[in-house]
């Protein structure tokens, strides 16, 4: 569960007085941040603790996040110029021994539970630095990918490369699979999204296509939760043999999803896995992206809070609308709200594991 | 064109030092404001300035409009004993006398230019309302309809009684059509939109459903443009003779566009019209509300800050699509930006009258 830490105290006791980048860049910081949530809860698996601006950070961008506002820039980058002098940054080896670092501390106190490996897409890293801030709508990138798409297009390809560097290195630290985190896709029209930002999207991924996962995966293992196969579409359940799984994730994506899947498939990732908001029911999900892709997904956030019983019948109604995918992460269809309970977010899991 | 005026330095010279309600609640201010981008603009039809929350302000709900911030309650009712105090305020005809007097006084200026009346739909209200301000995912509202649906049924009863009498008011004093504008609805699944927000979307429409419009609407005339139809299925232009046509707007829909037609018909709305946002090209939209229902929309608002020929080709390519629909009230596919170039507006009306 992404964000799960936010609701924790003890997330919240590691966290004062230090800023949000400075935690994901610190080693022992961002492994204990990373595991709090499995010691609590008892997830199948892990989310590296990290943040979709950490790459540009590394790569010597100006960006700091503000507390209640998000991601700042020193910056607006909207011109062929500001992106011209962007796109020379490169995001070296060297930059992301912290990230390795985070991820070898964390794979080995894991033992045998999985790490998944997280990364911001493209569109939406490009948002950020095109907006300098976060944005409702996302105007001055949508405006710029249609005004000049030269210079978006090499925008969005720089921020992949960042993207698809931060995630490889990762997985050769140690993560097992992979997330692709894109916030705002949903902003996006379909034909915008397939024009503009999938081709950025897939080039990001396939610097981690193929690559196997070199630790804490049992043999025969099987990261979605729900079925025997791994989403390759052949229909068994050869786990890390075919290259890391990738999720691929954004909110108010239902027009989307089977471009996301497109995503993956051209980036040459073989175990797939497309992740669902809580708006479209999983059932309706597997009709648009079609056989042979796992789902992640979709307990609506807005329930943590509701009365139990309200919540029960909810979870189990996802996870019974998710039972005919190849695959199906049980997850929220959101981040999870600060304010939730964690003792509700246990029971959760708790009551995953019972079906 | 919603927020028009934003971009226009005359707009802003004319609210400076005054807040956002006092305008609206200003009869001179709020017909000013309403005429101005028909002046400069040359549109076929005005839309009445004013702000979803005005009737909680004139049923006596403390409400603020925060510049940078949006409506912020003096608090967040999300208690049944917070919605039970609330219910019990109405919104009494005498408040509704600065709508009447603006109305009235917009229709005289504006000659044979039909005004559409605008009222916020009773879900986005209630978002208002239980979060006390303007939130991203609507959380609290969202837990409400779930965790006590019948609270949540009795506030958004409440909304939609306001909101109704605030839309009655408008066409009653002489507005040709209204506007239900649900800015939220876009965060919600097709099966919470139908089961608890749906209702009373139709039950303040239905204060208006077979009001005749009294004023400005020509003999036969229509409001939409492209089509001999009215959008009430029957395919003739009967006009104003089958009460004031409906507009019912949101974003991020896509995924609701039938249900939000079907609010119209439930609401005995006969000249039904569903806006259409940015994302959803308008032939796929008329594939999904079907026939004998018109579009509005969608021009892209980032593409207002892209170089003509980009703009104009989008212009056209929304026009063409929404050609196939009985009617096509041309607009924007969301509020116009502020740093919008009002010449740029000026350009895109000239463009669509001479096509």
């Amino acid at each position: 569960m992404r964000q799960a830490g936010r609701s924790l105290p003890e997330y919240r006791s590691l966290r004062e007085g230090i800023g949000m980048l400075d935690s994901c860049l610190n080693p022992p910081i961002a492994t204990e941040i990373t595991l709090q949530p499995v010691r609590r809860h008892g997830v199948d698996a892990a989310i590296f603790f990290s943040d979709i601006v950490v790459p540009l950070r590394l790569a010597g961008v100006d960006v700091d996040i503000k507390p209640g506002v998000g991601p700042v820039m020193d910056q607006a980058y909207r011109t062929p110029e500001d992106v011209a002098r962007l796109v020379e940054r490169t995001l070296d080896d060297d930059a992301l021994a912290p990230i390795r670092e985070a991820v070898a501390l964390t794979v080995a106190e894991l033992g045998g539970t999985p790490l998944i490996g997280f990364g911001g897409a493209p569109f939406t890293l490009a948002a950020y630095l095109v907006e300098g801030r976060p944005s409702r709508d996302h105007l001055a990138a949508r405006t710029l990918m249609h005004a000049d798409p030269q210079t978006w297009d090499r925008l969005v390809a720089w921020t992949a490369d960042l993207t698809g560097a931060f995630l490889r290195a990762q997985v050769l630290a140690g993560a097992s699979a992979v997330q692709l985190f894109d916030s705002w896709a949903g902003s996006l029209s379909l034909a915008d999204y397939q024009a503009r930002v999938a081709p950025s999207s897939a080039r990001a991924l396939s610097a981690v296509a193929g690559l196997r996962a070199v630790a804490n995966v049992p043999a025969g293992a099987d990261l979605s939760a729900g079925g025997p196969g791994d989403g390759d579409g052949d229909g068994t359940g050869d786990g890390a043999g075919v290259g890391v799984p990738a999720i691929h994730f954004g909110t108010g994506t239902g027009h989307l999803l089977g471009a996301m899947r497109d995503v993956l498939t051209t980036a040459g990732i073989a175990d797939r896995t497309v992740g669902v908001d809580y708006r479209t029911p999983l059932d309706e999900a597997l009709a648009l992206v079609g056989d042979g892709v796992s789902l992640q997904g979709n307990i609506d956030p807005a329930l943590l809070a509701a009365p139990w019983d309200v919540l029960e019948a909810h979870v189990r109604d996802v996870v019974a609308r998710g039972a005919q995918a190849p695959g199906h992460v049980v997850n929220l269809g959101h981040g999870v709200p600060p304010e939730t309970d964690p003792a509700v977010l246990t029971r959760v899991v708790e009551t995953v594991h019972a079906l």
